[in-house]
């Protein structure tokens, strides 16, 4: 089969055969691919930057957010069939841990990451674990969820999170009006009552975070702290979801956010870096964030499926893998692209 | 001024001339009404339902719903002015006692509840606690909000309690689609993504209830548990909120209530009646709920002022009280009684 | 391998020999038993009154609480030995379904229950799965806490449940000093500084529960209800665990629950029957309650292996459980009675 | 009356006569004090580093953490009697706020801090309002429980926000076992059954924290983290309270903390300094931690007087309140110094 491998790292990953994956183990699925989603995790994967992290042996496939349908399962698998239309979990986990009973899935001590760590959904089939397979309401295409296996499921568990402490008359900042962002606000929209307020340096993303859900737009220009403060009398939101991470947004986070609230760290790049007296003399919280567990990704799905989640996509050809990591680089690329194998249609 | 009087049980209340409140505690205040809403247990009181609960000495003024404008306030009270526009919570609450400082007002271990064992607000004027009073946002009117003062603030409150377990993908089955139900949907809606179902044996009602938010409605004929079981593979659902109580409502609720999931008993008039065996093999939970604390009312004030929380009315003038009774007790009102006096234009 | 069989309902089980089972399923996990708790279920599944509710072929073998030492596990099982000292959480679950990975397993869509619906712990060996094992900590004897598999858990999980409402200066009634009533207070008083108040008939019993960490004992004489009531300023319990849930408990439960406290049903036998009304107006919750999941097990080993949490129990060789169940139904047997094979040690 | 007042920054306070407070207000009380506690935030005071935060005028009375006795009350106070035995919270808040309703009372958008903003308890009487009085209960000895106020409050009120993670099995670290500490440890004890593990660079005050409740100690000494890994197999503590929040300790405790664990931030001094990838790839909190709310302190002080909670203290009078501050400042003091009015027999 067809699959995008990445053999040598600051080189550009090439579209090539492969064996293709068998179900051997009891609990193995073979999914085939209806859309694998790109992201600039890809990039930073064949700058190398996560070559000392993943520790992956190259050549390997790459993709992480993998839609599809069920193409054969291992011997000890009954609760899926073959043409299933599925979506996977980024993780597979091993079920057995506290973590993974307790709900924290993505905290399993036994995990391993396709298109990471060991070979993704960029390719016609990808091999995977019972536990990490979600089916899909009837209706839902595969490719027009695929990107919300890792980006949109980071940012429901974020949203999830924070919704208890975003009561009817409460502010919740979202810094940036990105993908996650995008897929953050609709989240909050479709779960909480709480005054949503989206900030970014892009006044255009800014204008179309309203038909999302947003209730106010502030543009990044310096002055937005203040104006954030000033529209919630002094006190600041009760939650800041930050969706950016570095480049200051990590600083303006903590200053917009209330006594007794709480930050949310989603993106990176920058460092927290409080002194512990404000940390203490305001009773302020910074929460970390990482992707979602299964069953937030069974109800993202279920958002998904109301027609109450969205995401813009542009499709290629697996075989335009270049072409699209060369449109995200320059920024050309509106909305998420997914690759589709011919197979697929695509 | 003028009040609505009850001098004697079953015989209709009066509208005479009282001598006005004033505000002689330190944090009294007094509010000229804008709107006191009517509602069935006012007509109970009449039938002297209530005697022996309220122990209230005779005569005495109705009205337990009610908003207005701040007229005077003691001279403790420095965070209210003459003119504020407010909604009054029902209760007036000691602020010493655990429950008022942890957020559960309503168990007061002293409370007041005027309207019902104290002068209510069918009236000019009416003396309550700064304690109670809950400013409008701008642009709201007090007699377009009176009715949430209770009836509202229990839908509000048992919702709030519910939303934590009503994950995307579950079900709330909502029994009774009448005024308490009417809220209680919009708020479910603006704080979830549950998908709503709505029983009721009106089917006018329930069609309305699909503009309020409704997912799916199901006609109570006798077979509408079977029917919400078949809608949740047999499971049942996560909660049931009973608005109903009573007329075997209860008992249906307690039958589509699924494992592991809870059943808010929010009407009254029947019985709860299960074997242990029932409650304890399926671990499932029966939830008392009574009206919400004061900081619930802010938070639905606040779905209010968003336009997300509304509530048909239909205005009467204080003098027309009895007509408004004769109505309600008809089934000719459509929506809430609201009644208004002279001095606010009714 | 010998193994207790029920040929027949209101016959005696007969200890006779039946084939070893085998590790033959990738998950499959056999495991040589160290004791097997006799509990009252088991004299109840004899008297038939389990026949239609489990639907078990006959003839099969009893034990739901057990204990021991793994002795085979099939292929795909990686991190377990032969010769780990293991108890059995007593459900075979699926670790597929949303409570599954929730936490909360017992209510798995797809579970086995060895003991009831298909072959125990009564016999030599016993075939579970390996998502039912928990590790023994280094020196805790199987024999010695196999009777914490079911009963104890079902203690540990209620008692979990109510610790966030017992703050400091709460009152926690427990109601029933039996073999549960002993493993929850031991619990509540591992992880509360409720005041605990323990009611009983038997003075006895009572006297003992003060070495288990009770502060206060009431007779259950009929004025046990106002005494509770005295010791909390008319106000009752913020948590009443009713471990008999039958003969007049149930009532008196209810009845000593205080305002927005929960009211546990644990026992079983009588009926929750109430006013809702009643329910409403004080907002008190009845809470169903079953056994606990298996990080709950692994929690109360934690207790256990920390001595924390202990158990009276009284051994009989394997072939002798006629008599531990004559003792257990003539009220004879001091604690719980554990069945010990020959092969280890009994 | 006497009282200690500070004249000028850097300058020692003098005792000296000054008027007597009175109850004039209707919510107003008077205590007279039976003990005032000295902590090292009064010798900060002395040198000037809260003049700028506290804006106080001088001349005025120290003291932050007091009990007594019901001197006076206003005229509107009603569950308050001259004579009752009392320990005050350290705020007056002003019970209509949010925050003052919903339990946060620290978060009060309008509060008073006597002995930092207004005149303190380092006197025969003090005046304070009737929101910040808890009555002790029969026995407990204003002085005995004076220093309780503030200091012990604050340990308290991180515990209780810790120990829903603390399930049995898991693990605690308290990074110093200093007053704060010790207050911490035995609460931790007595809510909990996790296991503590304490650090502090001082080996007889880790001998010490074994009868408090703590189950292993660590001294700092450069291998300490690496230690707890150890202890932890590898993961880390669930929670880390970090009791001293400078000198490393701060960056410690992060790297002690467990994935999807919480670091609680409580001393001060230092930074939190961390690379946001750091935050998210772990999915770690930092959590702020200010003193209690009153329920808190009521929970405390039942903690107290059950005999759970006990703190070392040395009493000097009033008029020795310099010697106490030299004691203090120079290390010679054991325990907490708790000034004693001759009037209180001091």
């Amino acid at each position: 089969m067809k699959a995008v491998r990445l053999h040598e790292y600051e080189m550009r990953p090439v579209v090539e055969e492969v064996p293709e994956p068998e179900a051997t183990g009891p609990f193995d699925v073979v999914v085939r691919i209806g859309g694998a989603g790109l992201c600039r995790t890809d990039l930073h994967i064949v700058e190398g930057q996560w070559a000392e992290k993943s520790n992956v042996a190259l050549p390997y496939t790459l993709g992480h957010e993998n839609a599809g349908w069920v193409h054969a399962v291992g011997p000890a698998v009954e609760h899926l069939q073959p043409g299933d239309a599925v979506i996977l979990h980024p993780l597979m986990t091993c079920g057995f841990c506290r973590a993974c009973r307790a709900g924290d899935d993505v905290h399993c001590e036994a995990s391993a990451f396709p298109g990471i760590d060991t070979d993704g959904g960029m390719a016609e089939l990808i091999k995977t674990s019972a536990r990490s397979v979600v089916k899909l309401a009837p209706g839902v295409e595969p490719a027009s969820v695929a990107a919300l296996a890792d980006a949109g499921l980071t940012a429901y568990h974020a949203v999830k999170k924070a919704v208890p402490m975003l009561y009817p008359g409460s502010t919740c900042v979202v810094m940036g009006a990105g993908g996650l962002g995008h897929i953050g606000i609709q989240c909050l929209r479709a779960m909480s009552a709480t005054r949503i307020v989206v900030l970014d340096r892009n006044e255009e993303a800014l204008a179309l975070t309203r038909e999302w859900g947003a209730d106010e737009t502030v543009t990044v220009d310096g002055s937005h702290v203040d104006k954030v403060l000033e529209m919630t009398d002094g006190h600041g939101a009760e939650v800041v979801l930050d969706f950016v991470g570095e480049q200051g947004a990590e600083h303006d986070s903590w200053a917009m956010t209330r006594r007794a609230g709480s930050d949310f760290v989603i993106g990176y790049g920058g460092r927290v870096d409080i002194p512990t007296i404000d940390v203490i003399s305001t009773e302020r919280n910074v929460v970390g964030n990482l992707v979602g567990s299964y069953n937030d990704l069974v109800e993202l799905m279920a958002l998904a499926a109301a027609g109450r989640v969205e995401m813009l996509t542009h499709t290629y050809p697996l075989d335009a893998v270049n072409d699209a990591m060369d449109d995200l680089d320059a920024g050309r690329l509106r909305g998420r692209g997914i690759l589709v194998p011919a197979s697929a249609g695509g």
